[in-house]
């Protein structure tokens, strides 16, 4: 039986079942998750985390592979997280990963995994930034979070990456580029993939449209153009990652994106937390009973709330 | 100045200022919240509670006024939940509801309210159901849900309505089918909308397929075909969502629904107020210290929440 501390070395000496092994122990609320993230902790701070956002069929999992085959020949080490919120259900991800698996995962130089609910302790959005913190920690150069960009999770997870690019494709139609919209805010890189498709243009002038509307920021979100299956544009697209990067650092932005992200993972685990807490004290037997009023009408979900906690 | 005890009278009449600011309430977490759904809570159960989940450009929109048209000539008061995972920031979501707003939302019997977390207290999914009940008790005969299907707080709304639709259309690309298999799970009538376009067999054939490979069901989801802006076949959905619910009817179906609901209600609220005494019994400034320890890495997470909640 592992425990956090026979766990810890290996993690930090950037054993791939080790690292495993620990985001699984994070999903799931091992009692040892905690005691494993507090040893880790002061290791963190040297990766590069970049968000990938984008529709599915926008050629998200091409640029990942793109990207890291270049920093593989750069001797870098690479991390890529699959923020996938169907999961949960059965289905194409795991499909998805499997043919991947073939494709890039029989390197030892990246590390991939698919994250996902489960239906396990907590949201989505704190065991992602946990496996984030985690391959930091065990050394990884580079983490590259994949999302489809739609859910509060993934919002939650991409707004606090060090650069996040939103992949677009021409052609998909005006209703999915008015739901992109939405991660307007969070955008640091557009990437406009498939560029030698037809509509570019038309792409462009409406990424520069809904920049726009938008606040203006001290960073200009660079519009680049990439045809992933080919490689083309994705040197430029690492340069410029790696440029926004390096402004980050001269602006203040990496302690202000660290700020933001201390928020969020505090809010998400002390709601995870303080409900564990209530129903250790509680115990189930009572939340079943509450549970039942609630689907019986006896009781509102408030009332069943306050007297679980009262 | 309202109070739950002035609100709920003109609220039980179904009057919809009463019933916007209801919601408004939930959303944002009222002190008078949890009394008003107190009050509310014995009149709910009547209401016929209809999920149409699918991406965006399915045509979701023009399927949901469709029915409510018919509806609406039945003589049967409407009201439409249009879940938003975008909203919080800048984008397509608003301006989309207010073309649909010059279109429907001048008759009194339609009730059309886009749910987004703002950023304001609870999530998504927990507002959607205090929404979804206060147009129950508020007398409203048939609610529909509007999701994109892709977040867990819009799977966790689908997964306890009555009657969950999933739209598809032909021609969308295999990899958007893919990420459609993960909410298989929960769909009780497939809906296959623009099906005058080419590839209607295709997806029918995948959707087939992938009904194969999830649990066999006693409800087995049956694949219906719908032109929604030309209005066909849109009879036929509602009698099958009325078949649907009478199957729920005579084989303890709702029951079911009603304990998986009040499961989901309970253990978001919990976390919720959970999180709430927390904060209000340590106090704002104890968290601020909190946030920045854990940014500047002096502790992690998992130790900061135990700090405040000890």
């Amino acid at each position: 039986m592992d425990t956090a501390s026979s766990l810890i070395q290996p993690l930090l000496d950037g054993r791939p079942r080790a690292l495993a092994r620990a985001i699984t122990w994070m999903e799931n609320g091992h009692p040892q998750a905690r005691e494993l993230m507090a040893l880790a902790w002061p290791h963190l701070g040297r990766a590069m985390v970049v968000g990938l956002t984008g529709s599915p069929g926008a050629g998200k999992s091409t640029l990942t592979d793109q990207l890291a085959r270049i920093l593989r020949a750069e001797g870098k080490r690479v991390g890529i997280l699959a923020v996938d919120p169907t999961s949960p259900f059965s289905g194409g991800a795991i499909l998805g990963d499997r043919i991947r698996m073939g494709r890039i995962a029989a390197d030892p130089g990246i590390f991939i995994r698919s994250m996902a609910t489960r239906g396990a302790l907590g949201g989505l959005a704190r065991a992602t930034q946990d496996a984030i913190d985690l391959l930091d920690a065990a050394g990884w150069d580079v983490v590259i979070v994949e999302t489809v960009g739609v859910g509060q999770d993934e919002v939650d997870v991409v707004s606090c990456v060090q650069t996040c690019c939103v992949v677009m494709v021409p052609g998909m139609g005006d209703e999915i580029q008015a739901i992109k919209a939405g991660i307007m805010e969070v955008a640091d890189i557009f990437v406009i993939n498939k560029a030698d498709r037809d509509g570019v243009e038309k792409v462009e002038s409406e990424i520069e449209g809904m920049k726009s509307l938008s606040h203006a920021k001290d960073w200009d979100p660079p519009i680049l153009r990439t045809v992933a299956g080919a490689g083309e544009g994705l040197p430029e697209l690492l340069a410029k990652i790696r440029e926004h990067g390096t402004w980050l650092r001269a602006h203040g932005g990496f302690q202000e994106k660290a700020h933001a992200r201390a928020r969020l993972r505090f809010g998400s685990l002390l709601a995870e937390e303080a409900a564990r807490r209530a129903r250790a004290r509680a115990g189930a037997e009572m939340e079943e009973e509450l549970v039942q009023a609630i689907a019986e009408k006896t009781l509102d979900p408030y009332a069943a709330v306050a007297r679980m906690l009262d």
